[in-house]
């Protein structure tokens, strides 16, 4: 990593991880990923933005000097000890959505393997669009590694603070926006439920005329896009708990983005009656 | 209660209960206030908008037709008790914060003491602007209580539901506005204590360019009001548990107004700093 240009692993060309690549080709350097136990559509996306097949994990490992991870929380410490197995000792950034917490004990687990680590995390949407995306990152080796970063459309902020501030700015930004949509979400289920929904939505027109179509729009957002998360608000719950603060709410948004997980691939996004059904865990007729 | 005008109990005229009182006065009803045990500042309210002083509540309970009760929701139960105690056999109209399951008791309570029962909730601020304020009534009286109403500022809105309607009405919009608010403060707080409340608010104005202020004004109008919301989250809950939902964004939010209860009384609001310092039960220094 002497220039801007490296040679780096990306685990794995998911969507958000597609953009983070699309990037970092477009900065010049070499992007890899590994296909193996990846699905079809991963693969398509590698070979839509240029990154080369090293087939296997330890092949990757091998040739980058920078891996950067891109998982579901779930998956981030995984990923971390898989590379650390490997002995790699290049640099290693962890763009995930964990707890800063967790995100110290995967710098421990990559740098006992021999890397150098670099905290990060995303935020905004998964998509290409010049500045959508900003990734956040910590830590000693954090301004060298947003070089990487430079020809966005995934742009890189350095932050000055240590390991654990990326993720930290990544929890509280989606402590909020999920947080406060998965009560949106919540509240339309309960004025559902006591059958003063209709009331709802009037009183919300006279003193929050913005309310009525954003809940809606939160439900078709998101309600695909939930499955994913509810790792992530236990992340949050966790960072929340570190911080001496209460866990209600993100433990609250991970039951409900749970209750919407049924959704994670289908084809069109559900109605908001149906969600609604689905978080009060009512059963909907067939073909309603 | 033959026509709109009547003989109106109004327990009690703190600050929400003088614009609904102001309201049935403007309505052209006696509207009558118990002094016994209540303070110099709730005096000068039912003063200013023409009550009449019954000094007991058993006066008043013997002179009015139609008694209304805006207590803070701990005290809703308990307003009801004393006047079921006392046999009143008019009209009660609960108008508390409180959950549909509480609403529904508070009326077997004042139904097994002779009385009928409308369950009500408010929303809105609590000042005499015409139409800032709402509230939605329930119950098979619903509609002729609202003629008591007619003359504003608070107006009133009948709702096509049983009692426990209009109670639900108010906890899912306060569930959405005082939750969602607890949350922001709670972000903030979560920010602060882990070094990226500048870098949060810096993103905030990239993607959600209205939250940084909203997050202070949210700060500066609620932390003087948050003891009162203790209990409002307690019932918000409480409903939301009924209706199989989880519990945990209110329990939170209780925990964020529990917090801040301290800045009951104060002469100014909080800063943004010393609001977040007790978030986080931290010790500011004195002068701070």
């Amino acid at each position: 990593m002497a220039g801007l240009a490296s040679v780096i692993g990306l685990l794995h060309p998911g969507e958000m991880g597609s953009a983070v690549g699309a990037t970092l080709v477009a900065g010049g350097s070499r992007v890899l990923w590994a296909s193996e136990g990846r699905g079809a559509r991963t693969r398509q996306r590698a070979e839509e933005i240029g990154l080369e097949d090293a087939g296997t994990l330890e092949r990757l490992a091998r040739r980058a000097e920078v891996i950067v991870s891109v998982a579901p929380p779930h998956a981030a410490v995984d990923v971390a000890r898989a590379v650390a197995a490997l002995r790699f000792t290049g640099l290693f950034v962890d763009a995930n959505a964990v707890s800063p917490e967790t995100a110290r004990e995967i710098g421990r687990i990559v740098e006992r393997g021999g890397a150098r680590f670099v905290d990060g995390g995303i935020i905004g949407p998964a998509n290409r669009r010049p500045g959508a995306a900003r990734i956040y990152l910590s830590g000693a080796e954090a301004a060298r590694a947003a070089l990487l970063f430079a020809a966005g459309p995934v742009n890189a902020v350095a932050l000055d603070g240590p390991v654990g501030a990326g993720s930290a700015l990544k929890m509280a930004f989606a402590g909020w926006n999920k947080g406060m949509q998965a009560l949106l979400m919540a509240i339309r289920a309960l004025a559902a439920a006591e059958g003063v929904d209709q009331a709802l939505l009037a009183e919300w027109r006279i003193s929050m005329p913005e309310v009525p179509a954003r809940s809606e729009r939160t439900i078709h957002d998101n309600a695909r896009k939930a499955w994913r998360f509810v790792g992530e608000m236990e992340q949050i719950a966790r960072t929340f708990a570190q911080a001496g603060l209460p866990t209600g709410f993100h433990d609250a948004a991970g039951e409900v983005y749970r209750r919407l997980a049924g959704y994670k691939d289908t084809a069109t996004p559900p109605s908001v009656e149906e969600a609604i059904a689905a978080l009060l865990k009512r059963v909907t007729r067939e073909g309603s």
